[in-house]
């Protein structure tokens, strides 16, 4: 059909839809920057979506029951923007959409989750929101099973382009998603055929529906133009009893000299391109104005579902106050009361027992007292369940049969899991948490930088932290990975030392609000080094003296991990020869940067000289060895400066010579 | 068919397979770790692969043309080194295969490319082998498009298990091989049915059979312990004109208490297992005793292409002496000789023009010139050629049309592409570069480790390399991603700030042997910095002084790629007050690290106080802010905190306080 034949066929969606597409142009044209081609293909799609399936309520963007709608093509944010400000979200006012792109709007280049409502997740790394919404969906799954349909009973909606089909991390969430029969999970697939490098064909020739029907979709398809098909296709995928994906064949650009073409997939700014566009259109308003009746017709869509919701709020408050209280708190990412004192009587049992356990064991220690105190967490690992100790006994296993189970299988799927968890967190209502080896943290890398950015508290359970590991070798043993974590802006990098240690910092990554944990957890037994019982968390100061120097202070160890105890014993050494030595303990070097002066001062006071112990790079020690400015001190470190090898761990240790007598030797050759 | 069916069927086959599985048994319980499932399960495909199919001459495992076989599913090492010990590869010795994962030994846990003859890649992190044999095969049809198929012409074999074909990357592998229709390309995939976790079942119910077909892949299926019905499939295999794949149906660890199950997956140890398995086996020889019989037709299999091998080793003779030349300078990652003069030549028209470009713009400046002269370069990007100027004209596009085509339009898959780059540089002959964002680098992670563990000359072109990109925002902005590089060992991350540096840097990694090179490219326009025209590579200094100080030297400012402009800038203002500033640029820090003492001393004395300026994290610059020791300079950083935002890049640097006055400012705090 031509476009004045799609404008005849049906003149109000046209209207609605033409709506998204000139507001897309302007607001491009005003930023000289962005992706005009996608917004303009899928208008049709969106506007039947919002218009006749989407669950929400403009006016209450936070209603939990509403249904999710993620744009993993984010580079198509204007299609986003352009809803959200047609259909009424009170943050998205047109001044926003005329500052797309501007320092301090809220209209960013690529969809950021905490800038305005009606942005479920951050999306632009391609494959990302996909694999998200396999998150969303498990996690209504799992909310559903808690607390009933009568108040979980929502979809997620996902529009995926091309390249969100190409990135792995969407095999990894579509077989995830088949296997978990994640029937309310909808993807719409922006079926355009261009990439930026030309048509899909010079890359790829997947038969897109063979792979979904493959991992056991349901797939049916549509004329991304046809506002009566796209209808159709999307009550069909509803009805399905699997995930299902729609393929919509649309013409990127539509309507403009670029269509069909990939220069259609970035900036249309040409002035006379952009009048022809709207011409073809048969759109005659000024820039970014919406004539009145368009505009209305939106605002009705935006509260078509608040009295749907209004409903839902009855019977919300029909729920056992327990349960409403339940489902509040895990909403408001609070912990319950007696998590503290639990976490505390583990931490008191321990230093009274003092076992040799590795960290990850004590990782399950920990869990098996946070799980049941902590209705809302989902556990899981990328197919190392018994390495990670992720799984206790009271979990259960998420499964079709059984959506009370807590406990994910994700598969060899560390991206997907990452990604999926992000989802889960941003869906609300469950705190996930997921393991794997920390050297793997090289394939999660691209959702835990957006659990940073977002500002997720997803917990990730990396064990095998270090050479430590042993025989596995130096493909799976990490030595950059605790710098790369600690390099990335808004993460907690925790490195117990012992299991009292590891405790602390589950009860922090619970506790976080705004920030993703690592948790660095050796393969290999440690003793416990907390001897003697503390109320207070000490690794929420990042760091604490653990042992005192006797004598005059002249030597600062600072250690984490599997680490502290090497210190330990290089602090023996130093001592008897009358070194006075004090052991500093770094669980966790950011939350020690974010302790005020004076605490840092008296746990790093100048005049001692440092050294550093860990089984990894020196990079993002010498801040804590060399002082900030500098001058403050003369330092050294022990660690790796190379990659690792294949040998027992203890003979690794000796070999790479991370050891006492070599720390004790560095700390003697600076004085 | 029972155990004792199977022996009887076939005995010599029997009896070769078994010496596999038990040289696996045998080699696990000495070290007391490793995975003894996967070898016993595909000892027979492995076996009939090696006797009937695989072209290879045990005596010479360096021959160009002898088949690839990629042992994906890493973890089974033990498979590997048997069949190099069985077929007579020198090094394997028994003593090898005795000191299974001990220190020094060239079997380690996973096979590590370098330790043995025979390894083609390091595998273990799942995925990657079969993501590097799309390399492998590229590399193959390239070279045979150049060199002719009487010297070019082998297959890629691949054993491939569950956890690899659950990992993202393999969709990327395995749709980029349909598109490139490499049928010489072949995956025995390992269907056993059996993940750490459990059954492949509790997270997967892919259809992989329909999933290769979706992506263009010839798929056939046999019994994996039928020697007749594995050598019918692989024979139809070859015959494919597709890529293809072998379902091998196969039961992990046969003939063990563990067969098939999640515990036959790891190390079978327990003495009484090993011996009822060998039992079962009919094998009664002592641990690590091979039969003589056996060993002897192991042997002769390990010289059964010693003829072919003398064959082709006459046919190369007769290549034209400028061919051969050419196919030996590229096999020995030579570079030719005017390589450098060009390059020198460019320089000097650079210094002389003073052009103000991108560096990506620059980098295309200089393939332009690399190019022509280096036959082997293979480039590449990640779906954003037009943004990473990665395509020179003379490339034209690699496909199955045009085999003579250098250029391959990799698909949105940045991974994958990292992983093929690895396999054709592994394969010998061409010199892979690719592009992609910067901020992209986390997803290609896992390859780009690969890549300095095995120490494979890889090029990774990462262009708009901080907030310098804009409106994008801070999903596309990298911030971390130079740290991330910095901390990996075994990798340059050059960050040139104006076009010489740029062709300086592309001469060191065109020229680099065994060392991947990260190229971080500004998106913005530079000035020329270097004016005035230095033959000598300044570059491959890691820094130098750019700008030396007049009157007392008071401070040193160092800076690196798009952040050089600005120190000059910040010298002005400082010279202006009378102090003394020397501007130092940093391309390489790794390079740095590696010049003596005495030349670090003297590109950063004593005595003045020191800025550095990038406009990412602090981490990684303390070594030479400080010094490594401490205590030698006053010091402070302008850079990144934070993620950054959606802005025009001037307003953004500004914003972040990435300025010239900033920096001027701090030094003059500090003197």
């Amino acid at each position: 059909m031509t476009l004045t034949e799609l404008a005849k066929a049906n003149p109000e969606h046209w209207a609605k839809a033409c709506a998204i597409r000139t507001l897309t142009l302007d607001a491009v044209a005003a930023a000289n920057s962005g992706h005009s081609g996608m917004p303009m293909g899928m208008a049709d799609v969106a506007t039947v979506l919002f218009e006749k399936h989407l669950k929400f309520d403009a006016s209450a963007p936070d209603w939990a029951d509403r249904d999710r709608f993620i744009l993993s093509a984010g580079h198509g944010s204007m299609l986003l923007y352009s809803l959200l400000h047609l259909t009424g979200y009170e943050d998205m006012t047109i001044e926003q959409i005329k500052n797309f792109r501007q320092w301090g709007a809220i209209t960013a280049g690529h969809p950021e989750y905490g800038h305005a409502k009606g942005i479920e997740t951050t999306t632009g790394p391609l494959g990302q929101g996909i694999a998200n919404a396999v998150g969303f969906a498990m996690a209504e799954e799992i909310q559903r099973a808690r607390f009933g349909r009568k108040v979980v009973d929502h979809h997620t909606y996902v529009i995926a382009g091309d390249g969100c089909l190409m990135e792995g991390v969407s095999q990894e969430a579509i077989a995830l998603a088949g296997r978990q029969e994640l029937s309310r999970l909808i993807v719409l697939w922006d079926n355009n055929g261009i990439t930026i490098d030309g048509t899909v064909d010079i890359a790829d020739r997947t038969d897109q529906v063979a792979r979904f029907k493959a991992s056991g979709w349901y797939v049916c398809e549509c004329d991304g133009h046809d506002p009566e098909d796209i209808d159709r296709a999307i009550t069909e995928a509803k009805r399905s009893r699997k995930p299902a994906m729609v393929a919509c064949r649309t013409h990127i650009a539509l309507g403009s000299a670029a269509q069909d073409t990939s220069k259609g997939h970035g900036a249309l700014t040409d002035p006379q391109v952009v009048a022809d566009t709207k011409a073809a259109y048969g759109w005659d308003h000024a820039a970014f104005e919406i004539p009145a009746d368009v505009k209305a017709a939106w605002e009705a869509i935006g509260a078509r579902g608040s009295a749907e919701r209004a409903d839902w709020e009855a019977r919300f408050a029909t729920l056992p106050a327990g349960k409403q209280k339940d489902f509040l708190r895990a909403y408001a990412k609070e912990t319950p009361k007696n998590l503290a004192s639990k976490v505390r009587a583990l931490k008191k049992q321990i230093s009274e027992d003092q076992p040799k356990v590795a960290t990850r064991k004590a990782s399950e220690m920990a869990l098996a007292v946070i799980n049941p105190v902590l209705g809302e967490t989902v556990g899981g690992s990328a197919d190392l369940t018994g390495s990670n100790n992720t799984k206790t006994a009271d979990l259960g296993t998420f499964e079709p049969e059984n959506r009370k189970g807590r406990y994910v299988y994700y598969g060899i799927r560390e991206h997907g899991m990452a990604a999926a968890m992000n989802g889960m967190a941003l869906h609300g209502g469950v705190r996930p948490y997921g393991g794997t080896f920390m050297c793997f943290t090289d394939y999660a890398r691209p959702s835990m930088r957006l659990s940073a950015l977002m500002g997720v508290p997803v917990t990730y359970v990396m064990t095998h932290d270090s050479i430590g590991l042993g025989e596995d070798g130096p493909t799976h043993q990490p030595v950059e990975h605790l710098a790369i974590s600690r390099s990335t802006p808004n993460t907690h990098v925790f490195r117990p030392a012992d299991a009292v240690e590891t405790a602390e910092a589950w009860e922090l990554a619970m506790s976080s609000t705004s920030t993703p944990a690592v948790m660095a957890l050796s393969r290999q037994g440690l003793p416990t080094v907390r001897t003697e019982h503390k109320t207070k968390n000490l690794t929420a100061f990042g760091a604490y003296t653990l042992a005192e120097a006797e004598g005059k202070r002249r030597v600062i160890l600072i250690a984490t991990g599997s680490e502290v105890e090497i210190a330990l014993k290089a602090r023996d050494i130093l001592q008897a020869k009358e070194i006075g030595t004090r052991v500093v303990s770094m669980p966790c070097m950011e939350l020690f940067a974010a302790q005020d002066e004076a605490y840092r001062k008296r746990i790093l006071p100048s005049g001692a000289v440092r050294v550093g112990v860990e089984a990894g790079v020196r990079q993002g020690w010498d801040q804590w060895l060399l002082g900030e400015r500098g001058r403050e001190t003369k330092a050294a470190f022990v660690g790796m400066d190379s990659f690792g090898a294949s040998a027992p761990a203890s003979e690794l240790y000796e070999k790479f010579g991370i050891t006492a007598e070599a720390v004790a030797e560095k700390a003697e050759a600076l004085l």
